[in-house]
């Protein structure tokens, strides 16, 4: 579908079907996020497609995110903070953008797919690691349950146009 | 056209038409910003559209950028840290990430429309600033001129898939 008919489809959803997910889908939505640009193009990333249910489940410390470990995958963002771009003049590190950009492929992907997504900052980092055995140099930034929706998404609040834009 | 056919046509355009670009595809492009997420939908951004010549020039110092000034539109995407979601855990502040988010929006939709766009986050903040006015608490991120490609792009590299992607 066009770009802004992807965008208003692109919903958070919190409740998936247990249907698994084909893998030839999983491979193309990665391929998106592999052709994301990134900083001085040094794709600081890497990604973990997490379908083994008690791996799923390691990733959450809250009870209140089962249904994000209940999805039949859920797909992890890690940056390499060290091997990503940093600004001369203040020394600021680009990983968050890099990885944002690329996950944002993801989900965009996924909804192109017909697929739900929730993108998830809230979790406990050091759970992370120790669930995927991550090695230092990887910070887990995001997290995305993948599957096809169970719920209807809730409505959209957001800003209007004229509080968020400048014209100069 | 389909998202994977966007994503491939996503191209850094270092050189573009001095055609002008109808504000009324500008505003479609912010409105897919608008709807982009963000963490606990906080929304912490800000766009400037810089379509005055003196100004766009006042946003690069650097010679060798003059042909990002010297596009049609500048859009300059400013977050503010002191409003983006914080995780209670660690403190991280989700900023770079939701207004890479916005930005990655404005890129792709700007391909849709089929104009050409270049992530630039090489700038001097300072300068950035005084060029806009900003306030205080806004932070200039990311920067992209807007305009009709004059030149082709260079072919593109990436890591593949298996390098990138773990399957548990």
């Amino acid at each position: 579908m066009d770009f802004y008919a992807l965008v208003n489809a692109r919903y958070s959803i919190r409740s998936y079907k247990t249907e698994p997910v084909p893998e030839e889908i999983i491979r193309r939505i990665l391929g998106a996020a592999r052709l994301a640009p990134s900083a001085a193009n040094m794709q600081p990333w890497h990604f973990f497609v997490v379908r083994d249910e008690k791996t799923r489940r390691g990733l959450f410390s809250n009870e209140r995110q089962a249904w994000a470990a209940a999805a039949p995958v859920v797909l992890v963002a890690c940056s390499y903070p060290d091997k990503a771009w940093v600004r001369s003049g203040d020394g600021k590190n680009h990983s968050d953008v890099d990885i944002a950009i690329a996950m944002e492929h993801i989900v965009l992907a996924a909804t192109e797919e017909g697929l739900g997504t929730c993108w998830i900052c809230a979790f406990d980092p050091a759970l992370v690691r120790s669930a995927l055995g991550l090695p230092g140099e990887m910070e887990p930034v995001a997290m995305t349950p993948l599957g096809y929706a169970e719920a209807e998404p809730l409505p959209r609040k957001r800003k209007s146009l004229d509080e968020i834009v400048t014209w100069r």
